[in-house]
C-alpha cells in the first residue's frame, strides 16, 4: 500500500541539512518514491494511505550502532558498583543462565523500546543471535548483528571453534535476509577477550565473508593500560597488526585513544560508536569527542545495552554528546546541534555501511522514517529545529515510525508488535531467572 | 472534594527511602490525609475521587530550584555560541524588549511543561514577578520567587532604588499567597551584577523582611576569577563578608567552589543549586559535586532557564547529576541513584524551606505528588525503582501531577491550563518580539 505523509516540516539529513517546509513524501514498497516541496503530490498516490503531519517533523530514523539487545532483562537490575563488580557478579552469572527464548524476549522489549524512542537501526552484539534475528524479521526494523566471539584459549581451532561457526552460520542463514532489513557482521568481543590468534582468525573470515566487523575498543582505562602491558603497543594498534582494520569496522567505545591510535582508525576507516550515556555511567570515562570529529573519524551513536544506560533512548545520547563536551573543555561552541544530530543518523548509516539506503530523506532512499510531534510544548516557540533535537526534544515525542516503507508505529500504537505479551513473558522469565 | 489515590507503589522518599507496595494515599483538602500499608482506605474516603495507580509510582513532586521561567520565549533561539555572545548580543536586546505580558505567557508556557514533566514547585529569578506571580496562582504550582537585583552604580540610593522597591513590594503583595504556595525570596543576580554594597543592602533587606536569597554564584571560571582580582577573596568568601550568607540563601551553580568556599557553604547553611544542563551546554564546566556532598552541603537541582538548557526537564538534570562524576572521576559509585533522586525532592524542600510542607509522603504534609507510569516498557523488568528514575526514566511517563491537593494533570491532561492558548500567544508574542 502506498503511503503519503504531507504537510510536514521535512529535516532531509542531505550534506546541507536542508529542511523542506511544507513538503510531502511518497512512499511506495520499501523506498521513498518522491519528496515535494510544494506539498505537490504525484497524481497516483492521490489514494494512498495518508499521514497529516501539520506542524510536526518527518525525518530519518535514529541509528543506534552499539548495543546488546537482550541485556534489557537486567535492566535496572545492579546499578552504581565498580565495574567489576557489576560484570563479574551481577551480569556474567545471569547471562550464563539465559536461555534462547530469554535472548529472544529480551531483543523484543528492546526492539519495543527502540520503535518508540526512534531507532530504526541497530547494531547488536550477544549471543543466541539468530533468536534476535527472528525478533528484527518479525518486528520490521532493521539491523546489524554479530554473534559476540570470545577465546581465552591460545591453542584454539579455528575448523572446530564454536562460537567461530555460529557466526560463520548466523551470516550464511540471515546476512540480507528479512527483506534486506538484517546484516550480519562478526563480533569479536574485545582485544582482552580474544588471544590474538582468535582476533585474527575473526578478522580473516570477515574478508572471506565480505563483511564487517562490530568491536569494543578501548572503552576503560584499565583496557588501555593492559593491552600495552600485554601486547606492548595500544589496542588499537594491536588491532591493526591483526588485521581487524581490514574490514568495515564498528569499534564502540573508543574512549582512552592516543593521537596516533585516533590517526590509524581515520586512516583505516575505522567508525567509532560513541556511547556517552553507559561511558559515564560505568565510569568508563569521556572521549575525545571534539578531536575525534576534526580529524575525519566517523563516530556514531550507541546507547550500549540496557544493563549499562539503562534505556535505549538515542535522544538521550544525541543530548549528552552534545553536552559533556562543552562542559569538559569550558566551550559553548564544541559538537554543535547539527554534528550531535548527525552522529545519531548519517554518521550511523556510514557505520553501518547503508548510506546508500538510509539516513537521507530522498528519492530512491529506504523509507526508514519517523515522525516527530513538535507541535509539543518543549518545541515552543519554533526557532530552529535541529537545536529543539538536540536540547530540548523528548523521546517519547516520536509518535510515528516507519521502517523500509513499513508502518511500525503510527501515532505512538505498535503495529507489529504485542507489547504487553512482550511485557508479561519478559517479567515471567525474569522471575523465573532470579529463582523467585 | 477529597482524593483516593489506591494500588500504588509509593515511594516515600523519606529517610530510609522507604516504598510501600500497593499502599493508599488520601488527600483531603491540600494535604495527605493517610497513607495505608495494606490497601486500606479510611472508610470516610470511600466515596472519593479515585485514582487506580495500579502498577504506577507515586511519590513527591520534583523541585525545580533554579531556572528563569519566562526565557522560554527564548528556547532554541541562541545555541552552540560562546557565552558572551550569547548573553550580550542575544539574550539581553530580546529580554529588553520584553513586556509584563510577555513574561507572563513565558511563564505559563514554562508552567506546562514543568506540570507535564513533574515538577511541582520551582524558584524562579526574573522581572516583571507579580505576572510570574499571577500565572503562578492561577495555574496551581508552587513557587519560591525573586526579582532579579542588578546594580552597578555604587551611588545607588537603596530608599529610591527602583528594584529594591520593586522586590519589597513584590513581597508584601505575594508571600504566603495563592494557598500559600508562593513564597518571594530576594534575587541579587550575583556579584558581578551587584556592586558590594548593594549586594549589602539585598541581604539586610531580606533580614528585615524575614526572608530568604536566591543568587548566581561562581557558575564560571571568568566569575571566580574576576572575584579574585575586584574582590581580593573569593566570590563565596565576598557573600559572607556582605552577610548574604546570614539568611536562607539558594546559591545557583557552584561550579567554581574552592575548599574554602565549600566549607563556608557548608557552615552557613547555604543550599546549592546545580545546574547540570546548563552548566554543560554553557561550557561553565563541571562542579565538584561527590564533594560537595560528602561535605554535607544541601545540593539541590535546577534547570536553569530554557534558554541555556533547552528544556525544563528534572528528569534530565537527575539523570545528568547521576551520571557525569562518575564519568568525569572514573568511578562508577560515586552518586548513586538515590542520591540523585533525592536532589531533586528532598534536598529542593530544604533548600527552599519546605521541608515540613512537601518533599515526603506522610500525613500532614502538603499533598505534592505525581504519578508515574511504570507500566512502560522503560521499567521493565521492574527491578530497583529507584534506579528507573535515576537512569531509565523519561519525564513523559509523569501522567498524574498534584499540587496543594489539587489535580494539575491527569492521565496527561492539563486541568488548570489551556495549553493551545498558552501556545497560540507564546508563538504570536515571539513572532511580534522578533520584528517579524
Amino acid at each position: 500500500m502506498d503511503l503519503l505523509i504531507k504537510n510536514a516540516k521535512v529535516l532531509t539529513m542531505n550534506e546541507s541539512m536542508d529542511i523542506i517546509e511544507n513538503g510531502s513524501i511518497t512512499v511506495r514498497d520499501d523506498k521513498i518514491y518522491y519528496v515535494s516541496k510544494e506539498g505537490v503530490v504525484p497524481p497516483d498516490f492521490s489514494s494512498a494511505n495518508t499521514i497529516d503531519a501539520k506542524g510536526k517533523l518527518v525525518m530519518p530514523g535514529l541509528i543506534n550502532t552499539h548495543t546488546h539487545a537482550a541485556m534489557s532483562l537486567l535492566r535496572n537490575y545492579a546499578d552504581d558498583m565498580p565495574l567489576e563488580k557489576w560484570l563479574f557478579e551481577k551480569m556474567f552469572p545471569t547471562e550464563d543462565k539465559f536461555t534462547g527464548e530469554d535472548v529472544y524476549w529480551g531483543a523484543m522489549l528492546s526492539i519495543v523500546e527502540m520503535i518508540r524512542t526512534g531507532t530504526t537501526t541497530f547494531a547488536d552484539m550477544y549471543f543466541f543471535m539468530e533468536e534476535v534475528a527472528r525478533a528484527v524479521e518479525e518486528t520490521g526494523i532493521r539491523a546489524n548483528l554479530s554473534r559476540g566471539l570470545q577465546c581465552f584459549d591460545e591453542q584454539f581451532d579455528a575448523e572446530t571453534d564454536k562460537r567461530l561457526n555460529e557466526a560463520k552460520e548466523l551470516f550464511n542463514n540471515w546476512n540480507g535476509k528479512a527483506d534486506g532489513r538484517i546484516r550480519v557482521y562478526l563480533g569479536p568481543h574485545s582485544i582482552y577477550t580474544c588471544v590474538p590468534d582468535y582476533l585474527r582468525e575473526a578478522a580473516n573470515l570477515a574478508k572471506e565473508l565480505g563483511t564487517g566487523i562490530h568491536i569494543h575498543l578501548l572503552e576503560t582505562q584499565k583496557e588501555a593500560k593492559d593491552s600495552i602491558r600485554n601486547f606492548g603497543c595500544t589496542g588499537v594498534e594491536h588491532c591493526l597488526k591483526l588485521g581487524v582494520f581490514d574490514v568495515p569496522v564498528i569499534a564502540a567505545h573508543c574512549v582512552h585513544l592516543s593521537d596516533n591510535d585516533l590517526e590509524i582508525l581515520v586512516k583505516k576507516k575505522v567508525s567509532a560508536a560513541h556511547n556517552p550515556g553507559s561511558n559515564l555511567k560505568l565510569g568508563s570515562g569521556i572521549a575525545r569527542l571534539p578531536e575525534m570529529l576534526s580529524k575525519g573519524l566517523n563516530v556514531c551513536l550507541g546507547t550500549d545495552g540496557a544493563a549499562s544506560n539503562n534505556n535505549l533512548d538515542m535522544f538521550e545520547e544525541i543530548r549528552l554528546s552534545g553536552l559533556i563536551s562543552k562542559g569538559f573543555h569550558l566551550n559553548p561552541t564544541l559538537i554543535d546541534a547539527n554534528e550531535a544530530v548527525r552522529m545519531a543518523v548519517s554518521n550511523g548509516a556510514k557505520a553501518l555501511g547503508i548510506q546508500d539506503e538510509v539516513g537521507v530523506i530522498r528519492a530512491g532512499m529506504k523509507a526508514d522514517l519517523m515522525i516527530v510531534d513538535t507541535n509539543r510544548v518543549n518545541y515552543i516557540p519554533k526557532n530552529n529545529v535541529v537545536s529543539a533535537l538536540a536540547y530540548s526534544s523528548n523521546s517519547l515525542d516520536v509518535e510515528t515510525v516507519i521502517v523500509n516503507g513499513k508502518v511500525l508505529m503510527e501515532g505512538g500504537q505498535l503495529k507489529t508488535i504485542d507489547e504487553e505479551k512482550v511485557i508479561y513473558q519478559v517479567e515471567k522469565r525474569v522471575k523465573q531467572l532470579s529463582g523467585k
